[in-house]
């Protein structure tokens, strides 16, 4: 119709046109249905939409916040407690290792000793495979087993105790197996106290917490941990957290193995600090019933000089092994979650709409009437498709009308 | 329509209109409102929304880039230093424990050595609660006191000093408490340093940086850390640790305490890796102000046996700890996270119509034009909407002209 | 038109009339154009954002899923081997630092002793900057160097081999540089086995799982890690880790280095549990070419008391330190990613409407007729757009049709 126009426009009438044309507001146009059956239908999908927005999205997952996981975390243990076994005391410098208080340590149970070891050629143990043997001929000197204790010399010599044979190993002798003497410590070890001082941070939301109470008073000195009365105490009886754990003491305090202390600072930091706390919980961390592998032990020696010979006592040593895990997710209120998930509920409210234009074109008797008020066609070929009454005289660059060719057609 | 065609319609030439209308284009139809004010308004709308996407989300936040928190990372440090007490000069070996060079290790500042412990019964500490005693009736034999050093003998003797009489118990003697000597070690200590050398690997990306510069010469040999002019040579005083942290060095090294180094590899590795640069922050860990537990300290003792006697020398130490702890966050352009927010930003800016759709139809004096305008409707019961000026004759079964029923009826 | 209904509204009808008005359902009415061409390009974006959301963001990106990074991980480790040197034969006691069996330890496989070391005075190193000296005079008594080994007596002394001459220090003597001895352990270290338990945990699934077959044989005693065909046999031998991190033993040996043997879960738990297995690779994890730091070693002594003076044995051990790091991603079906990728799926195929409109109104050669299909427009001032036919006769507040004014004023 600008060709139409009695004045011909130039190019500035047409720049400043189309500048005109930037600040019209474009709304589409809606078919208003007056169905209350539809009606019904459409506000109730809306609204179950809406409900699960609101509560499950905004409500439950706390959608609107932006989250961190896995705060940076400092942990300091420190055991307390004394223990006896048939003919000696220990104390926390010799069960606990290693001794600096980091956030995994043993408490040693049970202990099997070899004292007296020095380097020297002595019968190889009998459990190691292909060691048992009648004649020299069956020691092959030099061979070194992967899983044995020495060199081989080259001898077969008498077992420690008992009729059999074994080849004669150079190493430390004698040999573990042969010597060693087992000392349980493990009697007290369940009124031992675990002081666990974690402090945590979330750097992206500059926030620092600690795990201990802030008081003057000498309470930590006297608390025990108490998940429902006090969180504050980080102080833990062993028997407590191997109970936790749902452990038996006595056979984990035989065979060793892992229990983990797992805390957990799930913060919703649009609260108060205060309601930002730790949550404990324990459970055993190592496989139970693996049979070539389960318990947990380890070797250690101390070692002597006497009379100028460096002698060594190995302490196969089995434990329970404390490993504390801090874990935690930080929520705070943040635009980006909240507006991606606001943009997500109005685009799925928007969902309700495909639902009942198809039982608006589909069920409704007069889905012809409908159909032909949303839909507006314009065909550019003859009319292809059947079933639709459009005279074949009608061509769009015949209308004149461009809003509604068939209806003028029609009058 | 379909009904009135005068050729009844087939299965084959259904088939075919419905293959042929699935290749029509549906548009919505919209109406165009040549308001200026509205005009304006609608687009500042669209503009604040676009600008919060393009500057907050897209430049700020990089939403266009998927994100990997938590690399892989491997610490190996060595500390490098001397020290001397009053009357002993002490080295690297001493003062760090654990010495395999990990990412936590206690630098040794002050010890309380108990020297020449050995089993067997001695007074008790003053300090164990109910220790105290007049006559040997006070002390039961065979009790094991959890915060004791022993198990008690049952007699009543006199303490190390003083007039005290303590419960006698059976353990390694004599108990700290009676015979400790404290060695200030931490004299030369600001001046060690400690090298932290550091690699992160992000798996996502298959991006591996480390903390060191890569330099023929022996630079690493001479430089120390300035986060400003270098951040490749990771080479820290300790005096720069905990001065950097905001603590009195001699006030923690007397006391003891735990410092952490963060390192903060933000990596946006859109750009080359030269951007990727490690970020050195310092903050005390440990809580500091609570009374009972503060500070940091831990025992261990050094085994010697004598004439087949077993001493031990236990030591008190406290230090500083260093805890290493590495943290990141590497961002990357991906497809999805930037499909998720410009979907959103589009749909964000579709908000900008639901104000101007209001404004419109409540403020805009034309109001009852343009919602004839916007709102087409069809009635399958009579009218129940009062204020609404449809003639009650006016029915949907009548209508033959389906886009406009009232304008023709009113013609 | 409210205005001029015969029947005044009351509130009551009002309000009736707007809660009747609820319950319609709103349409957008939509022009269809019959155009093959447009049809098909339209049908083709859609077809093609739908296969990308389908297939990468579904499939491969597995976006409807809820996921978890970072599992709690607890590894116990358990070195076994036998090795020797030139003349001593070394067991996992000594060789492993620390014993307890963590996820970060070293296997030591060059060691350099300095024997019988005593607190005394002696020749400072002559690595050590500025200690060789002529006489006396170049040496102040007191000083302390950080780098150097002890505290300078103020003397000048002959160096312990060869004619320099050194200070004199007070400290452990003889200094390591004058006295250490070197002792290759690691000619059997290829065949030790490290034996990796490893068990996980991903909180907010509630799924754990291990690394070890659930076997009631003695299978695990025999068996040796091969990724393809068991991934449930941890047991790895040294050689093997070494060789797939691409290092040479020999090299690595001697210098000493950090090898990072990294456990992922990725685990989709939607499927069974038995198809959430670990993954095991082997990665140098020290920067190897840093000529200044290259390699890895630590120091540490065992210190004896013979006739009441205390001596050590200092050990410089080079070794394989392996870190066991774990990590891993679960995801399982969640609502919300899917509600949100679902929604932008949506949203992005309507991302082809704004192609097609665009092609529509700009190529078409009926694109005037089109337009005025699309645009329906109403100005409440006189139009200024150039290049519209719309007489100015016709103002909107004479427009008793509200739809089409256009239309029916060229009537």
């Amino acid at each position: 119709m600008a060709a139409t126009h009695p004045k011909a426009p130039t190019a500035q009438r047409l720049a400043q046109g189309c500048w005109s044309a930037f600040w019209d507001y474009e709304t589409p146009k809606v078919i208003v249905v007056r169905n209350r059956r539809l009606g019904v239908v459409y506000r109730a999908v809306q609204l179950l939409i809406l409900l699960y927005f609101v509560w499950y999205v905004f409500i439950v997952q706390k959608s609107y916040q932006d989250s961190e996981t896995g705060p940076e975390s400092s942990i300091i243990t420190k055991v307390k407690g004394i223990t006896q076994s048939e003919h000696k005391v220990w104390d926390v410098e010799e069960y606990v290792k290693p001794p600096e208080g980091g956030s995994v340590f043993s408490i040693i149970t049970r202990i099997e000793v070899t004292p007296f070891q020095t380097l020297g050629a002595c019968p190889e143990s009998i459990r190691v495979p292909n060691t048992t043997c009648h004649l020299d001929a069956d020691c092959t000197a030099g061979e070194l087993d992967m899983l044995g204790n020495g060199l081989r010399t080259g001898r077969c010599v008498p077992y420690y105790h008992g009729e059999a044979k074994t080849c004669e190993v150079s190493g430390w002798c004698p040999v573990e197996d042969g010597a060693a003497v087992s000392h349980f410590l493990g009697k007290m070890a369940p009124n031992f106290t675990i002081l666990i001082k974690n402090s945590i941070h979330y750097p992206k939301f500059q926030f620092s917490k600690g795990n201990i109470a802030h008081r003057e008073d000498d309470y930590l000195r006297r608390c025990t941990f108490d998940q429902g009365f006090d969180p504050y105490c980080p102080i833990f009886r062993l028997g407590f957290i191997v109970e936790q754990a749902g452990e038996n003491f006595t056979e984990l305090a035989h065979r060793g193995g892992v229990i983990g202390v797992i805390i957990n600072w799930d913060c919703d930091l649009d609260l108060p600090s205060s309601h930002c706390n730790p949550k404990y919980s324990f459970r055993r961390l190592d496989p139970k019933h693996v049979p070539a592998s389960s318990g947990y032990n380890f070797r250690f020696a101390k070692y002597y000089r006497v009379n100028s010979t460096t002698t060594r006592t190995l302490i196969k040593a089995y434990g329970i092994r404390i490993d504390v895990i801090v874990h935690g997710q930080a929520g705070k209120f943040s635009l980006i979650p909240t507006i991606i998930n606001l943009a997500t509920a109005l685009t799925s409210i928007g969902v309700g709409s495909f639902l009942c234009d198809w039982i608006l074109l589909t069920f409704m008797n007069k889905n012809k009437v409908y159909s032909h008020k949303k839909f507006d066609k314009i065909a550019d070929t003859p009319d292809r498709c059947v079933g639709q009454g459009l005279p074949s005289s009608e061509s769009p660059l015949q209308d004149s009308t461009p809003t509604d060719p068939k209806g003028l057609a029609q009058l």
